[in-house]
């Protein structure tokens, strides 16, 4: 890494699962990194893990940072307060991490001059300042949405900091970013906490020995199918929230291929269910 | 291993996961294993694997065995051909390994006098004969599902078998082990294989640049909740078939789970909506 904007330090602000990673990673880099956190607790521990080079609850630690990470949780970023936006350099390149793209534009596009809205991909549920871990970021997506009046150099300098740290990166418009990402992230979460919700209901309502057995009996195919169902909870609204319509869409996408398997068993029609079932077992692939 | 059924040999009726397990298992115990198999490679791949002392595509081969375990796919089971049937031992305990209870029970309980239905449960997807492997039911459970008529011997007879490879015992009612599988085996499948659908089926609908970026972006979250969807279409359509009752409580409970969290997106009760996923998040470690 050579570029002109690693002669000034880095700014992170949050120093959660993605904001230390990305402390950790580019402390490893060598270079100057400087972190704005919300609670003295926060700071110490973050002090402890090595998150940064220096880390405060002060936003003035901003000051003279060229690039600046955003890695707040969706709805802190959406209603930024007041003292972060004063304290936010002047000129700086400006990225957040949120995972859906849209609503940030609409807050942050204009607000600053060169902001740029992207997501790193982590697949991580984890949070908190215990989170953040080395080479998060390599091999996984990063995503940029840019907008028409985005700044090519702070674009070029964002692509930089993912590329650096082994990210694949893309760039594709907001509202393919929050559409996708509805199918692929967000309504897993709801699919898989309605199964939680169902196995518990379905099981209280055979009574008697049922419910005990079917916890007793239940393997890594349900443990799977149920894993992003029972994720953070707050995160899992927020996803919802800020990404509601797409989220419906793909909703109600699920619930018309459920229905038309339930008929296909309702209606005993065991060859159309069977080359339904063919058909996910090679729709899956070009996912994973 | 010293008991009496151990003196004869044991005769094993299929080597896909199941039978080729148990007889790796048992072979290695030294145990003298007589195995019928369908097909004249499967026989040949089967001893080259050394699935068991003695293979054959010959009935006959099961002749002398005190102990036999149909390892069959559900359907064939549910149809036994009349020639296995007849190479049965009289006096010999039998049991199967399919994963519906009920309806094996009405085929076979009362057709041979020393019947125990049960079902060894292994969480994996593979099939055929490659797939047998060591230990694979150690730490697993083995639920039998004994009626007022099974033979206390022979019941005895099946729990020492499992005991002795590893696995966790349990006896319940058809009906109950039934109902449990529906919830947490079989209607994960079609509620992962409708998310598959609904990925399809919404970037599609969306087109453009978002088919490919779902695909692309797709992660671990996506990965496991997808994993038992895209699992064996035969054996999925076999126990929404053999289950088709319990299968479709569970979906009425599934919608109406999905409905409910639909509900709390579409009129924006975040608040209660992260009450669900903590309660979500709650339900899950006693399945796991």
């Amino acid at each position: 890494m050579t570029s002109q904007w690693q002669q000034q330090p880095v700014g992170l602000v949050g120093l959660g699962l993605i904001g230390g990673s990305l402390g950790l990673d580019l402390v490893a880099r060598g270079l100057e990194v400087r972190a704005l956190v919300h609670r003295p607790a926060t700071a110490e521990r973050a002090r402890q893990r090595g998150l940064a080079s220096r880390i405060s609850t002060d936003p003035d630690v901003l000051a003279g940072c060229g690039l600046l990470v955003l890695a707040l949780p969706l709805d802190r970023l959406l209603e930024p307060p007041a003292e972060l936006i004063a304290a936010l350099p002047a000129g700086a390149v400006i990225t957040d991490v949120g995972s859906v793209k849209a609503p940030v534009l609409r807050v942050w596009q204009g607000r600053v001059p060169r902001f740029v809205a992207s997501h790193p991909m982590t697949g991580t549920a984890e949070a908190g300042v215990e989170a953040g871990q080395r080479d998060l970021f390599r091999g996984r997506p990063w995503v940029a949405t840019p907008v028409a009046d985005t700044d090519p150099a702070a674009l070029a300098v964002v692509r930089e900091l993912a590329t650096a740290l082994g990210a694949d990166w893309l760039e594709c418009a907001a509202a393919d970013h929050d559409q996708a990402v509805a199918l692929i992230s967000h309504l897993p979460v709801l699919v898989s906490a309605a199964l939680l919700q169902a196995a518990d209901r379905g099981a209280a309502a055979a009574a008697g020995a049922v419910p005990a057995l079917a916890r007793a009996l239940a393997s890594s195919g349900f443990a799977d199918t149920t894993r992003v169902g029972a994720g953070n909870p707050e995160l899992g609204t927020l996803m919802a929230r800020c990404n509601r319509e797409a989220v419906l869409q793909g909703m109600a996408h699920y619930r018309s291929a459920l229905e038309d398997l339930e008929q296909l068993v309702e209606q005993q029609r065991w060859r159309e269910m069977e080359a339904e079932l063919d058909r996910c077992r090679q729709l899956r692939p070009p996912f994973v």
